[in-house]
């Protein structure tokens, strides 16, 4: 029999290869097994870890999950979700920041399932999908699954700014080509640079779209990615940028992700929800009778146990405070690692992009695989990206995140 | 602001409208709070209920999923699915009748997420899947969220089994127009007749495709979709049609669905598999390779917890004898429920379709709206589909099964 021969259709023919940061995390644990899991410096990946390299859990959540009636995990959750789950997912995701408008949620599998909607349901096959050049992974194979490719635009301008001239380049080319579009913004806590757009940098984003919204043909879909957003400040002050999206015109739609992952630790649930808003009811019904229908015609329903919890914590004040006490200690953590690093990037003089909160900070250089590669041999194991690379401080003790920068200057100076 | 305004991608446009399944089973729940529960049948519910409408679950399967260490709700599984639990599906689909030739896993959520991708990777745009005139309802849902169209052969000859020629005539029209051909072929114990293809049909079945497969740019994906398989009948009997899957041409791929909704009673945890058959080694490294990339690039990752939940249960005899025990319990229920139905159909003289196991039967006739809501009147509350009525034995007690036969072939009568 053949060895090349192919079973599947033209447009699913991928190659094979194994995930980078999975084989990355490979190598670090292989190291640890040798070398003992001190003397390894974990970057890879991409949940919060405590300093012992045990994955963080919120234990009022697993409490909660552990406690409901069988008949909980045993029984279908509706199509597009448990009603009291989407109520939920809306108060968790805009807590006191709720924008003026037409707003509906559908549960989606994560954070994932919601970009996937987004992608298939508005735009066309062959369009354009935009995000910056500091993107998550996955964003391009999700496009690409579904045969649509990705466009960037340059993140950062030179102040190390929010670069609106860029994005606003990118916008116009795209709407020449294509009526629909779709742009993926993962903000704040950008994966994998850390960066929050400003209130003064979300509305020059929103007035430059609404100027390209003029042309009734155009249809822009806005898909903000939250996936960070409970690490990445006070509560409604990190969220305050959400009330902009009221008022849009209709041709703005906006959706936002919300994901049980990482605000919830509940990783391994996949639960999340896509919510849209927008100022024409028509267009909020379509989002939820096309994305109600696309649930069925994927994955069919959601995990209904991770639902029920997320519904029971916001109807409780006593367990959502719970939560958000032991959240507060995980952030705590996270926050002191990340000063840590930055001021040993300081004092090393290595350039980091402009991290704000979140679990990664991003170091840009010219040869990302080979600095890694030169990282390995003092046991450091960071992810190389397109335009530099990736380290997870999620995932690393804060007297690691001490020592990093200093060898991570070492080695981009041997390959500049 | 318009009200009839889309956002949507022109392939994206729905009709709205309520799912039909799921307004029957609203009006019956309103029948039952203003008429009592018992006076009430509910065969609506696709789901095994106990004589009380209360879900029917596997204590065993329940207590595990909440004897886990936290970490196994928290933590993502691997894309692919975790080892073990690709190893365990394997065992829970083909306990002994393994077949020969190369065999790989990819974890999904429930069954439909293993009918979207098989879907979407061997079959082109504008395709069409083939499947029975009797079928599940999402089915289409699947194929036509990814543009793909379904196409239907006569089930049942005139001896009220599989009709072979129907079959055969329809895959040889639809190669004539297309290389790709995807199979969905629900058995056995089929949703909604309750049918069960004979080792002698499935010969018949895989005899024909072979010589289809003479031509090799023909390329013919058989999915077998077994979601009721562990209410089908004596654990290796209702599989030994499986053996037949080693040794067909590397041209004709099989892929099996496997879920714990049903068989393990976690419909709301979302955990199956879907599982190859190829004597090509290549074409089965293909499918792990491109649905892997279709997990990444649709739902990331499969719900953990369930997954360590069956790795447990086939590591351990007595942990699978455990839950065999209680499952046999409910199906012992289910076949009882059955048994009265069709005995009672007997002496009503209502003709139904060839029922074997399963948590359907359904009867044939010529106005399934007007019978069922004529049925309705005496709150019998059943799902008319394209060519009849499909009534969920699974959900309504033993003494309901026996009266409805009479009274359905009545309201048969009526609409004659």
């Amino acid at each position: 029999m053949s060895t090349n021969f192919s079973m599947v259709a033209a447009h699913s023919r991928r190659p094979a290869g194994e995930d980078n940061i999975f084989a990355i995390n490979n190598a670090a644990q292989q190291a640890a097994k040798v070398h003992g899991a001190d003397k390894v410096v974990n970057a890879s990946v991409g949940a919060l870890l405590d300093d012992d390299g045990k994955l963080s859990i919120l234990p009022s959540v697993i409490e909660l999950l552990k406690s409901l009636p069988a008949v909980e995990y045993a029984a279908y959750a509706p199509i597009a979700g448990l009603p009291s789950f989407l109520e939920a997912s809306k108060k968790a995701v805009f807590r006191d920041q709720m924008p003026e408008g037409y707003i509906e949620a559908i549960a989606t599998p994560g954070g994932s399932g919601a970009i996937r909607h987004t992608i298939w349901n508005y735009s066309n096959g062959g369009d354009y999908i935009l995000t910056p050049d500091w993107y998550w992974g996955p964003y391009k194979t999700i496009a690409e699954e579904h045969g649509r490719a990705i466009a960037t635009y340059t993140l950062f301008d030179e102040k190390d700014q929010f670069n609106l001239q860029s994005f606003a380049d990118k916008v116009e080319e795209l709407l020449k080509k294509q009526d629909q579009l779709v742009i993926l913004l993962n903000s704040p806590a950008n994966n994998p640079t850390g960066y929050s757009l400003t209130n003064e940098e979300w509305e020059a984003v929103l007035n430059y779209l609404k100027k390209e919204a003029s042309s009734p043909e155009k249809k822009i879909t806005l898909f903000v990615d939250i996936a960070y957003i409970d690490f990445a400040g006070e509560t409604n002050e990190c969220r305050s940028f959400m009330k902009q999206f009221g008022g849009l015109p209709e041709n703005i739609l906006t959706i936002m992700a919300f994901s049980m992952s990482k605000g919830y630790t509940l990783y391994g649930m996949r639960c999340g929800a896509m919510i849209c808003v927008s100022a024409n009811k028509a267009v909020a019904e379509e989002f939820k009778a096309v994305n109600q229908f696309s649930n069925r015609g994927v994955w069919s329903n959601g995990t209904r146990p991770a639902m029920t919890v997320l519904a029971q914590i916001f109807e409780s004040p006593q367990l959502l405070t719970q939560v958000e006490k032991e959240r507060n200690t995980l952030q705590q953590m996270l926050s002191e690692r990340a000063e840590v690093f930055l001021e040993n990037a300081r004092k090393a003089n290595l350039k980091i992009c402009p991290y704000k909160a979140g679990f990664f900070i991003t170091i840009p250089c010219s040869n990302p695989e080979a600095v890694t590669k030169e990282l390995q041999k003092d046991l450091i194991f960071a992810v190389p990206m397109g335009k530099g690379i990736r380290f997870a401080v999620c995932s690393v003790p804060k007297d690691q995140c001490a020592i990093v920068p200093e060898k991570l200057a070492q080695a981009i100076a041997k390959f500049e």
